[in-house]
């Protein structure tokens, strides 16, 4: 199994850089439809655990659509083979100093492209 | 590519469920063993962020050995294909009542057997 082959490699952090402005600008369309449609899809959240692309959809809906500016750090992309990733970063956000975020996706190619097929947010003092 | 082959799931619900008798007994070796030894891998823990292999293990010899039992819920395994997995869970303990664990695992089938190469842990208040 080939790790970090550069093609894939980019591939992965293209659409992790996708992800990433919809996520700021509050794009549900764009969020939703890179997010795996299946009852099989978690993502756990700052303080919800959501099970299934259904309650997912529901939370991207409910949530303020402000505030949400972030910076990124300590990125890893890693593939594995030609259809797996992870991607694992930290992010703070101005408007929570001393607490560090913590975002982890596992990514796999599906026929219609890269998708998440699980997601887990959380926050913590920063170490 | 075949979500929940039977004998993939199979597979990686014997490793998942070796891994929690080794976290909960604390048997650092087998802790160790089924993570990925690579630079690459990452573990987000309760109140830390750790890179690569090496950093995991020195959390693990350092880490207290007692209170470790836990009871798992909604606990979600997902094959994809023959060689990747999520495998996702809440925890509670009795010492921490209101409160929800949730651990996220990355598990890639390597030459050696499969192996966690992405974990993500987190408490929250219980939603």
């Amino acid at each position: 199994m080939i790790i970090n082959d550069p093609k894939v490699h980019a591939e992965v952090m293209a659409v992790f850089a996708r992800y990433e402005k919809a996520l700021t600008s509050n794009d549900v369309v764009v969020l939703d439809e890179l997010f795996w449609q299946s009852e099989h899809t978690i993502r756990y959240g700052g303080g919800e655990n959501l099970y299934g692309a259904a309650e997912i959809l529901a939370f991207r809906n409910a949530r303020p659509s402000s505030g949400l500016e972030r910076t990124l750090s300590r990125t890893v992309i890693t593939t594995y083979g030609s259809d797996f990733a992870t991607a694992s970063t930290l992010f703070e956000r101005e408007t929570a100093p001393g607490k560090s975020g913590r975002q982890m996706q596992t990514w796999v190619r599906m026929a219609d492209g890269w998708r998440v097929v699980a997601a887990h947010v959380s926050v913590i003092d920063t170490p």
